[in-house]
């Protein structure tokens, strides 16, 4: 696996069980899964010498990241290494305005987009029908750390306008909720999906998830799911897909798409029979895929963000005496203040257990007190 | 932990969430858990110098197995390393005629037991109302990798005398079944217990575990959870403590204990909401403990045994696609005729899916299947 962050770790993880050897390529030894994981390479993603290096002795190389650049996953590809997925689909996770369009001609519901270069092209997007606020972003990587901007008025735009990148401009969609739609593609094409979730976003970041989404009508989580097998299908995915949604006036429109394990699958651990991890593992491996259905009635995911105080292992002594039943996964990662450094899960089943939100309230309050030591309020 | 067999692989698989470092003890670099684990010291459990040099920077030692000689415990005890359980409570899987005379001493039930030197000590024993077949154990260790003899007359005991071993002859218990209740026991002393579970064993070895175990009393399983608490308390255990139980005549008696992870315990990766490895890491590190309570309806959990082919990963495709709801949990043995290379295991709720015969049938034919490339009577 390119890259050694927590989703190689918890991947690494789900390939202890199944007995197959796996390998990391990391930026540096102390990243998430290199700390774990005996099979380290330490090397660049952007040299395709350490990539082709990292690839020699590989029966299949697959990904924790979109960035490798398209040409270097090309060079791999000549060089005979099987890439899972492979480059031609994973240019739509690189190039949101190649998605767009590709999704557009497939006929999968997006927001109204449009490449733009200058004001001028974002006064034309506004005005041809989609209006204020218009989503800008980046069509590949970004600035500062971000790739989205939603932009009240021509002023913000102009800011966003004036870093020079390549852009396109979206509708923005009055949502309801977000939803995700979590599938895997094998290399024999066999397709599996997971219950639709609900992901709660502050900022563009994902907060919560909820398994299944509650109260989702049942026609729109088929939907859901036929979308994303069906765009796993056109695109060529082997792997896992998750396909980020917006609810909007009883149907769903295509948001992002990210092919590797995703935040919105972490509830799987302990939610579903197969982990998106495992599921990940045997759709790259070409064997057949794990059962998808739910372990549990409900479940609930909290990711624990870095706050100021490192010391977080002091603080299990508390969340666990609270709460026996909440699943502490932490990356091991070094606590900066915002940083996604663990995620919380607590399933229910039965006896009012799965109450969302009193499923939501353990797992709030758990993380709120890994991150901070304190409670939520308090 | 010391061993690295697959007890201290799935333990170190649930270190991982915790965050926790882990450093095992491995005879060969190529043994299960140093396969996976990174923080690995290859020595010998029989010398002291290693012990002290592995337990050098360890918060806590504890162990995949109970051959760690007693008086290298109570050096490592003396030289302030701590370890958990103590040389004080594993004593009592080392001797297990000091076992049987500590528990008969605390009021726990067990078959009638006596040291015997030769067999005018085994006729009196057998002669004293404990009849034959009368059960020859090795209070330690054993030869050709055996400590138990059912012997059925004399001349099969005089066989087993002219070995030369410490023995203890007991009562040979016409049980209905076997069953194992799995406690912890924190450094605080806080308590939890998982369900009890049949075991099914066949020449001594268990093959199956049935998780809870089916139609069991709730008398009798409230009997034998309070019997293993209070052996773990009474023993001063800290971490996991396996009572092995026969059931009968509507009771429960005492067959062996071990102080780790244990077979029976399996089940729980899945089945529990706390696994039995993540139990035994937070009672050792005394965290609080988490919730034993059972994530499926039924849990079953079959042994993986080698047999003549090592060609397992070619069966995965079979075993995955006839069933995608089994769990395979492969260990990296070698394999070799006999020998536990891993496990599976399906759970069932709702829907008639508990159905305990559907679900053993399930997992008996991965199981065989994995093992041999045929199904059972193939």
């Amino acid at each position: 696996m390119v890259g050694a962050g927590q989703l190689a770790r918890m991947t690494y993880q789900a390939s202890i069980p199944l007995g197959v050897r796996f390998r990391v390529l990391a930026d540096s030894a102390a990243d998430s899964a290199a700390q774990v994981c005996p099979d380290v390479q330490v090397g660049d993603y952007h040299n395709v010498a350490d990539l082709l290096r990292f690839a020699a002795g590989c029966d299949v190389v697959t990904f924790d990241h979109e960035h490798v650049p398209g040409e270097h996953l090309a060079a791999l590809e000549a060089a005979g290494v099987p890439l899972a997925p492979g480059p031609a689909a994973l240019r739509f996770t690189q190039d949101k305005l190649a998605m767009r369009k590709e999704l557009t001609r497939l006929g999968v519901p997006c927001p109204r987009f449009a490449a733009v270069a200058d004001v001028a092209d974002v006064t034309r997007f506004a005005a041809d029908g989609a209006g204020w606020p218009v989503v800008l972003k980046a069509v590949s990587g970004g600035y500062d750390g971000r790739g989205v901007w939603v932009c009240d008025d021509l002023f913000a735009a102009e800011e966003v306008l004036a870093h020079g990148i390549a852009l396109l401009a979206e509708e923005y969609v009055p949502f309801q909720r977000e939803l995700a739609a979590v599938v895997a593609r094998s290399a024999h094409r066999q397709g599996a999906a997971y219950p639709v979730v609900e992901t709660v976003q502050r900022d563009g970041v994902c907060h919560e998830v909820l398994a299944p989404a509650p109260g989702l009508a049942a026609a729109v989580a088929e939907d859901a799911q036929r979308l994303a097998l069906g765009v796993a299908e056109a695109l060529g995915v082997t792997g896992l897909l998750a396909v980020e949604l917006f609810e909007a006036g009883g149907r769903v429109l295509v948001n992002e798409l990210a092919m590797r394990p995703h935040n919105s699958g972490h509830w799987t651990i302990e939610g579903a029979r197969t982990s998106q991890f495992e599921q990940h593992l045997r759709a790259v491996l070409d064997l057949p895929l794990g059962a998808p259905q739910p372990a549990a009635a409900q479940t609930v995911m909290v990711n624990v963000f870095g706050a100021q105080d490192p010391d977080l292992y002091s603080r299990y002594v508390h969340v666990m005496a609270a709460d026996p039943g909440v699943k502490v996964h932490m990356y091991g990662k070094a606590v900066r203040p915002g940083r996604k450094i663990g995620h919380v899960t607590v399933t229910g089943s039965g006896a009012g257990e799965e109450n969302v939100l009193a499923l939501r309230d353990r797992a709030l309050r758990a993380a709120s007190y890994l991150a901070t030591g304190k409670e939520r309020g308090e």
